[in-house]
């Protein structure tokens, strides 16, 4: 690892201009940005990929590899990537920083506290929380009705016994009644936090969150318990951008994790932006497949920043298509070229999803040690037959050497990229919510029809009541199958959509539109990651990636 | 401030030794540790004060004045001082960092997220509450009784409605059962922090935690879920002794902060011998008054490391003896000499207390502009009367130049002081934990008998039954009285101490003794202080302190 001052100063930044915590991680204050903030903007690269499956595809592993290749060609490349919670790290997951030659370091540091973002979240969370209880019990000025709270409570911990609890039982100890824990990346402070374009911005948007309903229906707010401030309090620093490197010495900006599904599912737009004018190709990736991460992140982040992708994407591996393609999990190490072509159906669906939005699209075939020749080559040519290139990405195996390739064609895609002209948004700002969820549903899922639950529908007359029947949508649907059901792999047609019920993100600016249930507190699995987690005769931890 | 590069290169500490958290934090890990391990100590000075009043004693503010003056007369001082919680900080009491011309720097990041170690207590206390939850849910193969768990969750957050919760209701969501938060402060793995001598110690101790009891009856630790070495690779920065400075620039170590009831309340053993290695007189604090603070601190802390103090400072009040002397808080600011004369017994008898020790004992009058010149005279004789030396503190107004004359005389104490020789402890290792509740309350509260409730007499056999009827005992009272009745001020005797209960903290390595009900949740008052905290244009913090 080089020191993140030596990182810093590749991109322009002096050591004073830094906040270092320790000498391998640093934030970028306001210093740093009213110093670049007139500088033009780099290229933006969108490292999306196909539906997720058991298989593995690779989308970190090749953001990271991708921005390393487009170093080890010369060019001034940083990646933006979201940071890792840490209850999925002591929980099923495991570590979030790249893998094998990819990785972003230091990867422990990242994985656990970092420099305290989430931990902030989480409090400005709580403190929300907590006002909001003891304004119920010190008298309920506001007129809350407590059947009718929005605002839950918030751990970075993956705890299924706090998904669903009671409260405030005994005397003196508050109004009791039902409440709940999320888990801390899927707070809408999260969401706030990451769209934020400023502290002012922040301060805005966390007044709007509806916290609660009143006895006449009437939202709460934040504002209305003078919460906003103190929670700005304990989000000064984690407002700004943290600076890390990958495994190569290569810049790269760690800031936000919203959850993908009730959020929008990408970095801070403060980090892009920082990102954007500190070097001249930024790579960026979004959450889950394409259907939900680069949708939203076209829909909501380049929306509402003006942002927009010159090139994007595609990540897939012979893998995952074999397992679209019908071949079980513990079979997928055998050639299976007929599978392969099978299941290049999911690839070939968000390839011309993608394609709606303006930019060149690319595919990077992250390739695994048992793949074939004859199977690679078959999606090669499966690619050209879509019309888009394909390009095979070592990067697990070499790291920047091994996505030397990708990164030449996507460095040349980006610099002849008209994309700011040919950019289109999905939908228009002014359609309403019900059209909206309709264009992503025929558009991008291809499915025939969207039909609503009643507390959606009632969910609907209230947002347009308020004012808010056209503000951005923001699906939370299975990220595993273009439908709402997770077992409907490939490219499914003339299915329905079923909303449950839609949820007013204020502070974030966008509907929650909920296809299924939505879970926002994971679980643990029998045999927890922590339990694998060790520390060696140097305090050093192993065990975590 | 001066940049803490700076403070520590007056300590002798080079820059690359040190772990920086922005230009004005920093933490001292093992590397410091290694360089200065071999050199003699300097001296230890203990501040602690008489029973906690309305009126206000100043404990902290003196400490802090008190290494301001010593470095102003030419002393190499340290202090060593508590880390404040955040859930105060937006509850009832605000800041914690000193006040006046006596505070420790940068007051806003201590008080509020620091160096993220109270957050990185709260992951790992409820890392392991997870687990817990998660070893019921997936068969319960340790046979856990579910209606015996002895480990709650924490958050750092005044929340009355999280103390008495039902959680796991719904399916697959665990096992229904009570359960509650504490405030992380209140946590046994923040003692443990504050006791550990390093990591090996910080494990072993963590895995002695006692969770639960099983089907048998048995206790089931910490170590039987193999959650240790996650949780110690969660607090492997927690560990190290943070570095900030007061505002006149002296060197303060700020690490951990133990509730001072059911756990010792004083700063880390680690951050104790740092700055006994760095400096020549390290100032700390114990908490509450001399009667549980100070008597903690030698029985628990000092038994634990071997340390002793050279000198004991007790800080008073002429307010605060005013109130003892029956004069109500709002009349406070009118000459009464005749209610300091009443009230001083209560200063007289820690006097008495803290001199059982075998250190020099000084009282610190820590001057209000209200005191008039007869009132502070009658302290001054009263002292003297007790055989003890006081000096006025004037470390509000004046600083470090306040505290001068103060500094004078504990530097002159400690450099005669032959603390080592005559250091006693109250009782010895080997004396059930009925003689050494006895010998405390007959010794230091001055009470005629001790009571015990059935749950106690049952926790006493249960613990002789385990081997730990032996164990040091930590006293869980009123801070207010010397009794466990808040209102009896003064200096009552002849009463009678009921114990409640006992707990077993197995981790920290002592008895807690409930002598009423303990509160390990706060709550927030009508108007909590979260809504003064506001953000000024440059996004700087006002309303905190």
């Amino acid at each position: 690892m080089k020191p993140i001052v030596d990182v810093a100063a590749q991109l322009g930044i002096a050591q004073e201009q830094l906040e270092l915590y320790g000498k391998y991680k640093a934030k970028l204050g306001r210093e740093v940005w009213d110093d670049i903030a007139l500088r033009p903007d780099g290229k933006l690269i969108l490292v999306t990929a196909m539906n997720p499956t058991p298989a593995g595809e690779g989308k970190t592993l090749t953001t990271i590899g991708l921005t390393q290749g487009l170093n080890r060609i010369g060019r001034r490349a940083a990646a933006a990537l979201r940071e890792p919670s840490l209850g999925p790290c002591m929980g099923m997951k495991g570590g979030a920083t790249g893998s094998g030659s990819a990785q972003i370091v230091p990867a422990e540091d990242i994985n656990l506290h970092f420099t305290g973002d989430i931990h902030a979240i989480t409090s400005a969370h709580n403190l929300l929380a907590a006002l909001l209880d003891n304004h119920l019990h010190q008298g309920n000025a506001l007129r809350i009705n407590p059947s009718r709270m929005m605002w839950k409570r918030a751990v970075d911990m993956n705890d299924r016994a706090l998904r669903n609890i009671v409260i405030g039982i005994g005397e003196g100890n508050g109004v009791v009644r039902e409440d709940g824990f999320m888990i801390s990346t899927a707070s809408e402070v999260m969401a706030i936090l990451c769209l934020a374009e400023d502290m002012n911005d922040l301060r805005e948007r966390l007044g709007k969150i509806v916290i609660a309903y009143n006895d006449s229906g009437e939202p709460v707010s934040a504002s209305d318990l003078q919460a906003v401030d103190a929670m700005c309090a304990l989000l000064k620093d984690a407002i700004h951008p943290n600076l890390v490197q990958t495994i190569e010495g290569d810049p790269v900006l760690v800031h936000g994790g919203p959850f993908a599904n009730i959020a929008h599912g990408c970095s801070s737009v403060r980090a892009t932006r920082y990102a954007l004018k500190l070097a001249d190709y930024v790579v960026t990736e979004a959450g889950f497949g394409a259907d939900l991460g680069a949708e939203k992140f076209m829909d909501i982040k380049c929306r509402q920043t003006g942002l927009f992708p010159s090139v994007i994407v595609i990540v897939a591996t012979v893998r995952a298509m074999k397992f679209n393609g019908g071949v079980p999990k513990q079979e997928l190490a055998h050639e299976q070229v007929e599978a392969v072509r099978a299941g290049f159906c999911n690839v070939k669906r968000h390839i011309e999803n993608m394609r709606q939005f303006g930019a060149p699209v690319l595919v990077a075939v992250n390739r695994f040690a048992t793949d074939t020749e004859a199977e690679l080559e078959a999606v090669m040519s499966l690619c050209r037959d879509a019309g888009t290139e394909a390009v095979i990405s070592e990067a697990w195996d070499k790291g920047g050497e091994g996505c030397r390739a990708l990164a030449e064609r996507v460095a040349e895609l980006a610099d002849q990229s008209e994309a700011k002209e040919n950019f289109r948004l999905l939908y228009p700002d002014n359609m309403t919510i019900e059209d909206k969820i309709a264009t992503i549903v025929t558009r991008i899922y291809r499915g025939s029809e969207v039909k609503y639950r009643p507390a959606a529908k009632r969910a609907l007359q209230e947002l347009a009541r308020r004012g808010a029947g056209n503000v951005p949508v923001c699906m939370a649907k299975t990220p595993y199958s273009f439908t709402d059901r997770p077992s409907l792999l490939g490219a499914p047609e003339g299915f329905a959509i079923e909303v449950q019920d839609i949820r007013w993100s204020r502070g974030a600016g966008f509907a929650v539109v909920h296809t299924g249930q939505v879970m926002t507190m994971p679980g643990m699995p029998k045999a927890p990651a922590a339990e694998r987690i060790k520390l060696d005769g140097q305090d050093r931890i192993v065990g975590l990636l």
